[in-house]
């Protein structure tokens, strides 16, 4: 149900939180989130253009975010990657009678959507960082990739 | 978040349950769910793979349900439609030591996921037609499109 664009966009914000905002380059955030350079360079420009980040070139340039972790959610990530997920705001088979009164069954979809979009405006990249989870977002190739990009390595 | 291809599989089998179970031929079906016959056909052929419909070929022949719709839910239709939706079992960036525990971005992507799989396991294919919401599902397609398939016109 979550897009392979909307996962890999997820993926380079929380990477950025993770380095404290940024800025890195995007083959760095490429190479920790696994994701393929030219396909996230696309997702970057979308971010950068939903304002959710700042681009700047040259050394020492790159991504970076906007603004505090804490106050961009999910859902704007999502949003800025996609347009949003989706809700279906009038009959999708163009039922004219139906008008804003969705039937049964595209109501049920919508309830879905709803509740998905509840939960991913309700939950920030900054929350995400501080969960108390056993498991970090993107922790071993931090640990291991991300020290070799940045041209050093612990062992 | 709801792929085409689903909402195209939930507008045939809600179809289908409309009429008493069918059978119908593809033309018909595409006519009245505004879905493009060359897709249906494929949709059809994996709703039958998955034993939700029937096909019978020749006069009086075409697609019908294989069970009452009250035993199929709609969560069966996107299964047989597309395998699924996308429950995340693992870490999607294949980190070892993560296993079968996700972060918390994986975590919070899986609860949204999982509730709306709850939702779809518990409503059935008869629970849409049953709905007393004003909107019926194919309603205006049912009643002008449908009877001029069957070769008749009320006016």
């Amino acid at each position: 149900m979550i897009s392979q664009t909307a996962e890999y966009a997820l993926r380079a914000v929380v990477y950025l939180a993770r380095i404290g905002g940024g800025p890195a380059v995007t083959e760095e955030i490429a190479e920790i989130t696994h994701v393929p350079p030219g396909y996230l360079a696309r997702i970057l420009r979308d971010l950068s253009k939903a304002g959710l980040l700042t681009a700047r070139r040259g050394v020492g340039g790159g991504f970076a975010l906007a603004k505090p972790a804490g106050t961009i959610t999910v859902w704007d990530v999502l949003e800025a990657a996609e347009s949003g997920i989706g809700r279906i705001q009038s009959c999708p088979l163009g039922i004219g009678e139906h008008g804003a009164s969705l039937c049964a069954l595209h109501q049920l979809l919508d309830d879905v959507i709803a509740a998905a979009e509840r939960s991913f405006r309700g939950t920030s990249i900054q929350d995400i960082l501080m969960s108390p989870r056993k498991s970090k977002p993107l922790c071993q190739t931090l640990a291991t990739t991300g020290l070799r990009v940045k041209g050093k390595k612990t062992e």
